[in-house]
C-alpha cells in the first residue's frame, strides 16, 4: 500500500520534470504532455515490453494516467513558481528513483529471472523514462553523460538481493533498497561526482 | 472490407509522406524504404507492442509491405511531380488518419482496455508513425511543436464512444469518427490553427 | 554449437564498435556500456519484442551481458590500441553481421512467418542495433544514409531460402549464408560502394 502512494508521488514528480524539460524545448501543450507521460512511465513500459508482460502496467491502472494529467495542468499553471519548488521536486524525484528501483526489482523477480536481470530491470523501470523522454527532445541522454543516476540504482538493486540472501523481511528490504537509492543521489548531486567519461586520445 | 481499402489506402499516403522526408534528409533507398515503412506502420507497430498482440499486425499481413513498396517504387519515379500532388496525398493523408483511428479505438476495445486506453491507441496507431519517423531523421517531433494532429485523433476517439453509448450501429460510428478527424484536420490546416505552446518566463 | 561461438563472437566486436562510438560523444562509462550493449543486442531485442518472443533474449542466456561486459573494459583499459585491431574488428563485427542474420531468418521460421517477414526479421537482428545506437548518439542512423549493411542482410536472407527450398542441408545454408553476407560486406567496403540517395531537385 505504502509502495503505491510512493509509486504515485514518484509518478507526479517525474511528470513534472518532464514538463519543465518540455517547456525549454517550447513544445506545445500536446508535446508537454506525451513529454511528462514517456518521463513518468517510460522506463516501467519499456520494462513491461522487454518481458512480455502487457497490455504495460498504465493500461491496466488509470490513476497513472490521471496522475500524469494533474501534474501536468499544475506545472502549467504555476510554471513560473516551479523554481521555488526546486527542492521538494528534486527530493519527490529521488524517492521516485528508490520507489521505482524497487518494483522493477521485485517485478522481475516474479518473472523468476536472474538477479541481475533483476537489477537490470529495476534500473530500467527508475531510468530509462529519462532516456526515452531525451531521445524525443533530441538530445544525447544526461544520464549516459553526466548525471550519476542509473548507479543509484544498480546498487540499490544489489543492495536488495545482498539483504534478501540474509533473509530479511521484506518490509526492511524495501526501506534500505530506498535508502540506499536515495542517499547515494542525494550524495551525488551535493558533492557533484561525475562517474569517469573514457575517450581515446 | 470498406475500412480495409482506406486501411491500405492511408498506409500508402503515410509511406509517401515518409519518402518525401527522408529525402529531404538526403538518404539512401534503404533508409527511404524504413522511413517509408515506419511512417506507415509504425504507429500501429507500437500499439500492438503495448497491448502484446504480436507478431505485430505487417508481419501477419503482407499487403501492408506490398503497399509500402509500391508507395516507395512510384515516389521515387515521380519524384519531381509530387508537389503537383500536394492536395490529393494530403487527402489520403488525412483519410488514413481518421481510419488509423478507428482501427486503434476497436483494437483497444477487443483487448478489453478501457476506453480512455483505446482513444490513446488509436492516437497512438495514427499519430506515432511519424513521431518514430521523426526520431529516426534527428529531429523533435513535429507533432509535439506545432502540428495539431493527435488532437484531430483523441476527438475522433471521444466522438466514438459517445456515438456508441447512445449505441448507434457500427458503420455510422465509424463514419462520424473518420468525419471528425477529417475535418477538425481540415480546419486546423485551413485556418493555421496551433495549440498554445508553454514556457516560462 | 559453433553457431553459437559465433553468436557470442560477433556479440563480443559489436560491443567494441558500439564503445568507440560512445567514446567519441564523450559520454561516462555508464553510458558507455549501454551503447556497448544496446549496440550487440538491441537488433536481437527488437526482433524478440516485435514477434512476442519475451523475455528478450538476452534475459535468459547471461552469457550476452557477461561477453559485452568483458568487451567494455578490455576497450578501455586498451581505448588506445585499437585502432591496430581495426582489421581484426572489422572482420568479427563482418562475422557477426552474417551470423545474426542467420539467427534472425530461423527464429522467424521458427515461429512460422512468411519467408519476406523472416528476411526482414534477419536484417532487424543484424543491422537494427546499429539504428538504436545511432539514435541514443543522436545521429540519423549511418545505415540510412551511405552505409551498405543491410542490404548484405537482405541478400543473405534471400540465398538462406533460395538454398531451402532446393532442401540444401541445413550446415550447408548456413555456410553459404554468411558467405553471402560476409563476402557482400567485404566488397562493399572495399569498393567503397553506396545505395544511390534519391532526393527532389
Amino acid at each position: 500500500m505504502l509502495i503505491y502512494v510512493l509509486d504515485i508521488i514518484g509518478t507526479f514528480a517525474f511528470a513534472i520534470s518532464g514538463v519543465l524539460i518540455a517547456m525549454q524545448k517550447r513544445m506545445d501543450v500536446f508535446g508537454i504532455f506525451i513529454i511528462a507521460f514517456v518521463t513518468a512511465v517510460g522506463g516501467g513500459t519499456l520494462r513491461d515490453v522487454l518481458i512480455g508482460k502487457t497490455p504495460v502496467g498504465w493500461m491496466n491502472d488509470l490513476n497513472y494516467g490521471y496522475t500524469i494529467t494533474l501534474a501536468v495542468i499544475i506545472s502549467i499553471i504555476f510554471k513560473n513558481k516551479l523554481n521555488r519548488l526546486r527542492t521538494s521536486l528534486f527530493l519527490f524525484d529521488t524517492i521516485g528513483l528508490g520507489v521505482f528501483t524497487i518494483i522493477g526489482v521485485e517485478i522481475g523477480i516474479s518473472a523468476n529471472l536472474h538477479p541481475i536481470i533483476c537489477i537490470a530491470l529495476g534500473t530500467i523501470s527508475a531510468s530509462f523514462g529519462g532516456v526515452i523522454r531525451d531521445i524525443l527532445c533530441n538530445e544525447i541522454p544526461v544520464i549516459f553523460r553526466k548525471e550519476v543516476y542509473a548507479t543509484a540504482c544498480i546498487l540499490g538493486g544489489i543492495t536488495f538481493f545482498v539483504l534478501r540472501y540474509f533473509n530479511l523481511k521484506e518490509d526492511l528490504i524495501y526501506i534500505f533498497t530506498a535508502a540506499m537509492v536515495i542517499s547515494i543521489r542525494l550524495l551525488v548531486v551535493k558533492f557533484r561526482i561525475q562517474l569517469p567519461s573514457v575517450y581515446q586520445k
